[in-house]
């Protein structure tokens, strides 16, 4: 498959160097091992914020380091997760001393592999959470995932988190707001075409001309089902109902106890939608679809949202975490209360989101 | 060809639907003739700055509605020129009696339209004035065009003429600074693959997975050659050096004499660029080329642009000017000048960019 690209194996490496001399006002990139770091970390007091995953969804996680947002970000290569040793020197490059917040996609390499990045970090005497962000309401249990996928609430949870770390929130407060965000938002993708890893001669599934797939992921795991080509209009309404619909989901995490110096599990269960609630509206590009298609999905879900009693109080439409070239969208409802809101709105200043800074 | 669409003929009505309910605190929408206008026009005592074109290019030209760029945008049908009534009752709607200066990237239709709009609103007394824009170094004539076509240099002089707008430049200053930024750049792209209008049963042209086109427009339009594919580098390095290398470069453009009431035939000749120059080095998507590889693009560009002595002095990465899903990417260099970065560093509050507001 053709791709602007040059060797496959050095895809990330090039993409980063591309992106620290597009950026370095607001970035910077270690090398060895890859992490995006902000240009101007650690910054004096503040809970530093890390993400990262498999390349191939930019611009998130690296766009998305910067004022306000994250600390550092670690890309593994396309698809798959980074490895522990990225977030922990990730971690001891950007800890002012106020410790180190990992939001960590709910894939079981990523889960795992930044539970062994927060032991070292403890193990050096930093402060360290990690927050899970599982807000796929397609599927339970995946290719690549026990429980539901991370997708679409990482973005709102990284701005939200980024800037409430601004404004000094300490990283049990900081944690607490993670997990809320994250309990807040349900999300839900569909595909009309799949991608193909640099590579490849195939993208990783196909589909034909005339159906769809309800429910993907953004690895091209597959969804919950396949169906005939449908309009904007009628896509659009089986993704709002599917996460307004969507029960109390009950997930076990396992977060980080500083004083015992070990996993503790939790059973975490959230709330459905209900009527009346304020709303954060983010349509997402998958990458190749256009964002002219996304206002035909906007205005939808946003008319459903309406009729059915929910304020839209702020909205993101636009390729924020993306299945490389792959046609198709997604939706994320979060629910927003005064503190949401006033992060949200906070200036961020980054590659891949960017307002009042 | 599957798309996030509803009815064919309701395409741009229902992305402007979508617009203005996602972005009602920058814009607002008139539907009937369709223009995006800033929700805060007329801005007292400032020249109204207007773009327009077929749509599919999106976010240009209505996602660069708001503060610091455009005051409206005329979008015509997929592909097709907006008609004179859009710019015409675009340009009553914004003008604050300043006067209006129409941005008009060189296509036939969008030329004679806007020249049509500027006679309908100096004979209302609006004073008024058109600047071409064509920038694209890849053909002279092509399928929509006599002389060069309207590419990149597009959203760079939106960007810098609105900001100096913004400032209170008069029409004739702010007409002078849209010359000066389409002499000072130069754009050239390359396809992947054709896009496909709504409804259409195909793409505008096909590639095989072993060729790219170089030197493509922005609706399938030919480019100079057809070659087999190469790495982003190779790519990268033809299409720097088509833009570099470009010789100066002389067309026939009309003015508008407002003391005469008629048109004014110019000859405007530019200058190449020259070893030394501080430049703007955009890094545009068509739309379906995802940003990761675009950051390929730039490493290459700017390692080129370095080689040879320019000072890559700022940026712009991501799909900002497009054609529907196409893949493939276009470089535009814009030399600048003092000038030209206060108005490119000044706040910008638009769906499409923003920083600063």
């Amino acid at each position: 498959m053709k791709k602007l690209i040059n060797a496959v194996d050095d895809v990330v490496k090039e993409q980063l160097e591309g992106m620290e001399m597009a950026h370095g006002d607001m970035l910077a990139v270690n090398y060895e091992p890859f992490f995006v770091y902000r240009k101007d970390a650690p910054v004096s007091g503040k809970v530093a914020v890390i993400s990262g995953g498999g390349s191939g969804h930019e611009p998130m996680h690296g766009g998305f380091v910067g004022m306000g947002m994250l600390d550092a970000a670690c890309p593994g290569a396309v698809f798959t997760s980074p490895t522990p040793d990225q977030m922990y020197e990730a971690a001891k490059k950007v800890n002012s001393g106020a410790g180190v917040l990992n939001l960590v996609k709910n894939y079981t390499g990523d889960v795992l592999n930044f539970e062994t990045a927060a032991e070292l970090a403890h193990g050096d005497g930093i402060p360290v959470q990690n927050i899970l962000i599982d807000d796929d309401a397609s599927v339970k249990d995946s290719l690549y995932t026990a429980g539901r996928r991370g997708v679409g609430t990482t973005v709102i949870a990284e701005k939200i988190v980024g800037g409430a770390a601004e404004d000094g929130y300490d990283l049990d407060k900081l944690a607490d707001l993670a997990r809320k965000v994250n309990m807040y938002g349900r999300s839900m993708g569909i595909a009309l075409s799949g991608a193909s890893v640099p590579g490849a001669d195939k993208p990783l599934f196909e589909l034909s001309d005339e159906e769809f797939e309800f429910g993907i992921g953004i690895h091209g795991e597959p969804g919950r089902v396949r169906q005939a080509m449908k309009s904007a209009d009628e896509i659009t309404e089986m993704m709002v109902a599917a996460i307004l619909d969507d029960e109390a989901y009950t997930r076990t995490v396992r977060e980080w106890d500083r004083e015992k110096g070990e996993w503790e599990e939790k059973e975490l269960t959230d709330e459905p939608f209900a009527s009346g609630q304020d709303v954060i509206l983010f349509v997402n590009s998958m990458g190749g679809t256009p964002v002219s298609e996304l206002y035909a999905v906007y205005r939808k879900a946003a008319m459903i949202l309406k009729d059915r009693g929910f304020n839209v109080v702020r909205n993101l439409v636009g390729p924020y975490i993306t299945s490389l070239e792959m046609q198709g969208a997604s939706i994320t409802i979060v629910r927003a209360d005064e503190e949401i809101l006033k992060y949200w709105d906070a200036p961020v200043k980054t590659p891949g989101l960017r307002w009042g800074g």
